[in-house]
């Protein structure tokens, strides 16, 4: 009986809050320094004084550690599979309309603003992002395409998605930040798909 | 004979370094908490402590100025005429090649890179560089637009011309980072040539 109140006050039981507040601090560290695929779950474990089994109770997944060290609104293991998930057909407007969406309602709280931050300040950042960016997302949309170079087609997508949140939230240019989401999910989605299925040099 | 000297050791005469470094700083330190719009000639001379016409004299425009100040290697208003000047036929490709062809030359001395670093991390970096791209690109591109909603289209290219900057040298996702630039001028300088003369809603 007071086993467990004796382990909780030393802060190592499962659920106890402080244990779980260590792992994502040395998830952070660990991630920060040496980008999302060389930082291994054992390493933060280590860091964080528990053993490895207890951070897969917590989190499930490294990538799940991830997004709730960088406190992200959503994993988008959970996310992508349902966008990508009904096909090639419509995915660059499923995809805008699904980005903007969130966007919007994130509004100034929105965590990815705080990692384009430091990833445009970091090279260890930009690495991090880059990483973890690729085996999140865009692998997952890379193989959902049928045409050929698929994780370039998954970069330009990126590019253009990147691109929207830079003009549209940070330099939040005029005419842009004021146009109405579906006219954006028409215009950028037929750009997204472009990148998926048309040829790249149709020379 | 002496008056010359006399003025040139008070720091005060046209060609006089230290002179021209005054107005570089209080140029920057108007156009960061005042935006590039509001940040006049005139209060930029009282704040260096010269005249108005000194300011010219160095500098000709505002925009000169600014380019100056932050130490870009073109000014937009030398190279844009050339690039918008033959029309819109194939203006998207032009812009595509001139942008990679400009950020392959300068590499990590980009001083773009630079800019926006600070715009992401402070909004009146983001409200400095809104104004200036505005002023000196996206209305000079708006102009040359026959579709409707020019500076809206003109924002869209600017919202992928960021993207591939981001995307490529920020973020360096590896297969776009990789891309040979005649494939990339070819895929984005569609896209940009959708944003400038396709339809915005074709429903």
């Amino acid at each position: 009986m007071t086993d467990t109140r004796g382990s909780a006050r030393r802060g190592r039981r499962p659920g106890d809050s402080g244990t779980r507040e260590a792992i994502l601090d040395a998830a952070r560290g660990r991630f920060s320094s040496e980008g999302f695929r060389s930082a291994t779950v054992r390493a933060i474990a280590g860091d964080a004084g528990v053993d490895p089994s207890l951070v897969m109770h917590f989190f499930g997944t490294k990538q799940a550690l991830f997004v709730a060290a960088m406190e992200f609104p959503i994993n988008p293991a959970d996310v992508v599979p349902h966008i990508v998930g009904p096909g090639i057909d419509g995915l660059g407007e499923r995809l805008v309309r699904f980005l903007l969406g969130l966007v919007d309602e994130l509004g100034e709280a929105n965590p990815m603003l705080g990692l384009v931050r430091s990833a445009v300040g970091h090279p260890d950042a930009a690495r991090m992002m880059r990483e973890f960016l690729g085996e999140a997302i865009l692998d997952r949309v890379a193989a959902a395409i049928e045409a050929d170079r698929p994780r370039l087609r998954a970069d330009l997508c990126a590019s253009q998605i990147v691109g929207i949140l830079m003009a549209r939230q940070i330099l939040a240019l005029p005419e842009l930040a004021a146009a109405d989401r579906e006219t954006l999910v028409g215009v950028y989605g037929r750009t997204i798909q472009r990148y998926l299925t048309e040829p790249l040099d149709p020379r």
